[in-house]
C-alpha cells in the first residue's frame, strides 16, 4: 500500500520546458497552447508541441495567469454560516452552477457569524485577488459591508445593506406570506391562523404583510388573537397549535411561519385528535425537503428561491443584467403537496 | 444610491508604489512588510513605510508568492454534493476550522456525483496550484480516484479508495451500531428490532454487524425476521416499525439505521397508540439535528463524527500525523435524549 506523503512537490513543467522538448522557442509555445488563431504556426508544429505538453504533464498555470491579467478567476463567498448548516445549502449550488459557467470556481470562508472572522476572511479573500465577492447568509437579513472592498464587484444574496452599496438579492416574504394565505382562502377557509416567530426579521414582518393583505382583499378581519409567535423551532410550533386549537373558535387552518413550526404543529394536532388536512389545514414556509416532503401527510408549503439567489449573485458580478433598485426580490414558489384540504362546512354552519 | 459596477479595475498598489511614497527602496518596502527581523532597519523608516502601505491600500499578493513559492495557500475540496446537502455540512466547517490554522483556505468544487465533473473538478483545482487535495462525500461510501493526481497531497474524508492510495477517513460504523445495541441492553431490552436500508453500503454493513455482535456478546439471538430494510427515508421507517409492531411477540425497542427511519417510526408507533419511549424504545444513527433534537420526545441517536472527520483531513495534507493503516475509523459518539426507557416487565413476565 501506499501513502501519499505531504513532502515537497516536484517542480512543475513549465512552457520553457515544453519548448525544449518540442524544440521550438517559448513563444511559440504561448501561441499554440492559448490557442492564438491569428498567429500562423505549422499544423506539424502545433502538433509537436501539443505532444510535448502532454509527455510532461504541462499544465496551465491559472495563478501565472491571473497574476498577468488581473483575473484569478476565483469567486470568494463570504458565509456566516450557510455551508455547514442544513439550511441554505442550494445557495451555493446555484452559485456553483453559475461560477461553471462563467470559468470560475467558489472559494469559501466561514464567519460563523463573527464581525472579526469577516474582516479576517474578506481580507484573505482579497489577497488571493478573487474576481469578484459575494455575502450571503443563512437567513434574510440585514449586513454591515466591511470598509475595506474598495472597487471589487460585490454581491449580497440572501442579505443586503442599509445603505444599498451593493446590489442585493433576497426572498419576496411578503409575496410567500400573501400566496400561502390567498391558497387557503381559494379552498374555502375563512379563519386562518397564523403560527410566527416573536423576532422581527425581514421574514417575519414581510410574511406577515402578506397575511394580512390577503385577508384584506378577501374583506376578512384580522385578529390579533389568530396570531401566536414563540420561537421558531418545532416546540414553537407544538406550543403555538396548542394555543389557537385551545381556542372555543378554531381556525380551520394554520399558515406556519416555517416548516418546523408546521412539523410541532402536526404533533399537537395528533395530541389533541385532530386530522391533517381533514380537520385542520397547515401550509408552511422554507421548503426544508426533509421535513416538508416527509411529514405525513406531506407538507404544502413556499419555497425560498435559494438556487435561484445563488446564481443571480454570481450573475450580478459578472454579466450586465440590470442592477435592481434597491433589493432583487425574487418569487418564492407554492409547493403543493398534502396537508390542505377545502374547508368541510360543519353543521352548525 | 451607489450600485457597484463590474467594470475594470484599478490597478492595485505595488511594493514599488510603496516604496516610492516612502522614500526608500523596494527592497527595503519588501524586508519591512515581510517582517524581516534579520535586517537592521531604523524603527522610523518601518513605521513610514507601514504607513505609507496602508495609505496605499497596498496588500499583500498571495498569488504572487504562490508563484514564487509554489504554495497557493488554498485547499482544493472535491464534494459529491455535501456542500449543498442538509446532511454533512459539518465536513466542511471541520475543514475551514482546520484550513485556517494552517493560514489557508478551502476552494470548493462540486461534482452532482458525476465522473466528468470530477475529472473537470480536480483539473480546475489543479491549475489553481492548490496545496493539497481532499475528496468528501456525503455518505460513506467507495471512490474512485481520477487518474490525474500526480504527487499532489490527497485526504479523503467519509470515503476511500479501493486500493488504498490515498489516506482516508471514516466513521466507525460498527462502533456506532454496536454502542447502540448495547444502550438498549443495559437498560434491560431483551428484544430489539433494527429497522436498517435495503443497500449494501459500509454503514448498512457496519451497523448490522455491531447490532449482531452486540447481542451475540449478550447471548441473545440473531432473529432475521427483527431485521427489516425498506428505503432510507421517514416513509420506510413508517413501513418498517408497521411490519415490526404489528408481529405477536413485537420488540421492546428500535434500533433505526438512521434519524429519518426513526421519525417515521414515531408517526407509526402514534398511529398504533404506542407511546415512544414507555412502550417503545427508539434509537437513530446520525444525529441529524434538524429531526433528532425536535421529534417529540426527543431522540436519542448515534452522532456521524462529520466535524471530526473534516478536521482530520486537513491535518493528514499539512501536518505529520501518522497514516492510518487502510481507513482511520473514527468514534460515533452516542447522543443521550429521551427515546429510550428502561424495560418495564409486563404482567404476564
Amino acid at each position: 500500500m501506499t501513502i501519499r506523503t505531504t513532502g515537497s512537490r516536484v517542480p512543475r513543467p513549465t512552457m520553457t520546458d515544453v519548448a525544449k522538448a518540442a524544440g521550438v522557442s517559448q513563444t511559440t509555445v504561448s501561441f499554440v497552447l492559448n490557442n492564438r488563431t491569428d498567429v500562423s504556426i505549422p499544423h506539424e508544429t502545433r502538433k509537436r508541441i501539443h505532444q510535448a505538453a502532454a509527455d510532461l504533464g504541462y499544465r496551465e498555470n491559472v495563478m501565472a495567469q491571473a497574476l498577468r491579467l488581473g483575473k484569478s478567476k476565483l469567486i470568494g463567498l463570504v458565509t456566516d454560516e450557510i455551508a455547514t448548516t442544513p439550511y441554505a445549502g442550494l445557495i451555493i449550488r446555484g452559485m456553483q452552477d453559475a461560477a461553471w459557467r462563467y470559468g470560475r470556481i467558489l472559494t469559501l470562508v466561514n464567519t460563523d457569524c463573527r464581525a472579526d472572522m469577516e474582516i479576517k476572511a474578506v481580507e484573505t479573500l482579497l489577497k488571493h485577488q478573487v474576481d469578484g465577492l459575494l455575502f450571503a447568509t443563512m437567513f434574510h437579513h440585514e449586513i454591515a459591508l466591511p470598509p475595506i472592498l474598495g472597487d471589487m464587484p460585490v454581491a449580497l444574496v440572501n442579505c443586503y445593506s442599509a445603505d444599498a452599496s451593493a446590489p442585493a438579492v433576497v426572498p419576496d416574504e411578503k409575496q410567500g406570506g400573501y400566496d400561502a394565505t390567498c391558497y387557503l382562502l381559494e379552498r374555502g377557509h375563512r379563519d386562518i391562523g397564523f403560527l410566527t416567530k416573536d423576532e422581527s426579521i425581514p421574514a417575519t414582518r414581510g410574511r406577515l404583510a402578506g397575511y394580512r393583505r390577503a385577508l384584506a382583499e378577501a374583506d376578512l378581519p384580522f385578529r390579533d388573537d389568530r396570531v401566536v409567535a414563540f420561537t421558531g423551532d418545532q416546540e414553537a410550533g407544538f406550543r403555538g397549535a396548542m394555543t389557537l386549537m385551545r381556542q372555543p373558535d378554531r381556525p380551520s387552518a394554520l399558515f406556519c411561519f416555517n416548516d418546523r413550526l408546521a412539523m410541532g404543529a402536526y404533533t399537537a394536532l395528533q395530541t389533541l385528535g385532530l386530522r391533517v388536512p381533514d380537520d385542520v389545514s397547515i401550509i408552511g414556509f422554507d421548503n426544508q425537503e426533509i421535513i416538508a416532503a416527509h411529514l405525513l401527510p406531506t407538507l404544502t408549503t413556499i419555497q425560498l428561491p435559494h438556487y435561484e439567489m445563488g446564481r443571480w449573485g454570481v450573475d450580478r458580478l459578472f454579466s450586465d443584467i440590470p442592477a435592481p433598485a434597491a433589493h432583487m426580490l425574487l418569487t418564492c414558489p407554492l409547493v403543493e403537496r398534502n396537508s390542505v384540504a377545502p374547508l368541510k362546512l360543519s353543521i352548525t354552519a
